[in-house]
């Protein structure tokens, strides 16, 4: 069972901006890295190569409380908050030395890709090793 | 008085995904590109040389609707949707010819960094500026 | 007849790093920029949908002489400088208000994809086209 | 003594571009996440706050040999290959399950950023931290 994933991060040189902290489109990043880690640790795999089925995003927010800066290590904690049969909802917070950095959520649906994108059910497997 | 701004915007190769579309991280880049852009256009600078005056992010969200690929061209409408005594609020639409790609908010928050960071009232020229 | 181009580009903020300049990672992606659009400016695409064709960097190098700063207005000057059967190469130069930015150079060549990856020759149309 | 570094790491999904494969501007990226690790793991920071001295890449380099995939693990493997009074050089192999992916260089320079960017000597103590 896997609904619940803690990724120790640290901050790299090329995620700082010239206000000297993270730049804020890296949490977005930060939250899908913990997304694809989840998956990995259930056994499954997000974009195995030659699939006709995808994950895209459809939603994803940040509300950012406190910067990170170079070298900072945190922890990303993602949670699978919610499945209809299309689609699934994580929510994600950041955190630091016990302070929160920032609150997230993310909403990705499962489609095929052929002949044209459409939304499909999420397959049989992935559900059960993600259901929390 | 510059309280709306059309960005036009080309995708580069470096900005798709191995699922052959743009990375959704790069809307939120997509969309501070747009910000910079009017602030420009309004005469002012978001982030001059040796100033104390930062604009961090509070919150960014985004719902996608359709992908883009490799060289398309849409645009990134951004609108200054609210202004508090010390925060500005964007809302966010990206099109594609004529087709709602993605819509987004932004709310950034003014503060001196001296001392240490904390929240202060948006300079009067700024508000002038970008007052709808 | 496109053996030439120059692309004139502006510094993005998220393109910057904490040491107040773009990160060393972004001239590279600035001289692929100036490919692409050279590329299109010929009537040849790059990277067209359902393609086989592929086009991987072997190499590439940069030579950093000043830093670049957040809203700084620059060129990238790219030049065909040789090919041979299966590969071509390029040199770049970076500049801004007359000074020297930076200056590089990129060698890609022309593969298949199917079954598995290997070297051809370059296209006649695409020779055609880039030929200086 | 610290002149040697191995990095292992593994692509993450917004490395990939619309080739399927790690967009080569990420391996210049790669070799700073390791130097910056040979730094840490040789007790000195490269970007301490508050800090007058930086370490601007005046040169870089790779040719590259092989793909990198999403969720691939690799390992960077960077060395001090010499120094002068006021640079460094280091040099880069990328390899995954014995292949070579990937060979590059990178030198930096010592400078103060105070009043003017300029380069002096390499303090004493990283010279001797990094010294082969």
């Amino acid at each position: 069972m896997a609904r619940e994933f803690v990724l120790r991060r640290r901050v790299q040189f090329h995620e700082t901006d010239a206000a000297g902290i993270v730049h804020f489109s890296w949490f977005y990043r930060y939250m899908e890295e913990a997304e694809h880690a989840l998956w990995r640790e259930a056994g499954i795999r997000i974009h195995p190569p030659d699939t006709d089925i995808g994950w895209p995003r459809i939603a994803a927010s940040f509300d950012f409380h406190r910067a990170l800066r170079f070298e900072d290590e945190f922890d990303v904690r993602l949670t699978v908050a919610g499945m209809t049969t299309k689609t699934i909802r994580y929510s994600c917070v950041l955190d630091k030395d016990g302070e929160t950095i920032a609150t997230g959520s993310m909403t990705i649906a499962c489609v095929t890709r052929k002949p044209t994108m459409r939304a499909i059910e999420i397959p049989a497997d992935v559900r059960a090793k993600l259901q929390p």
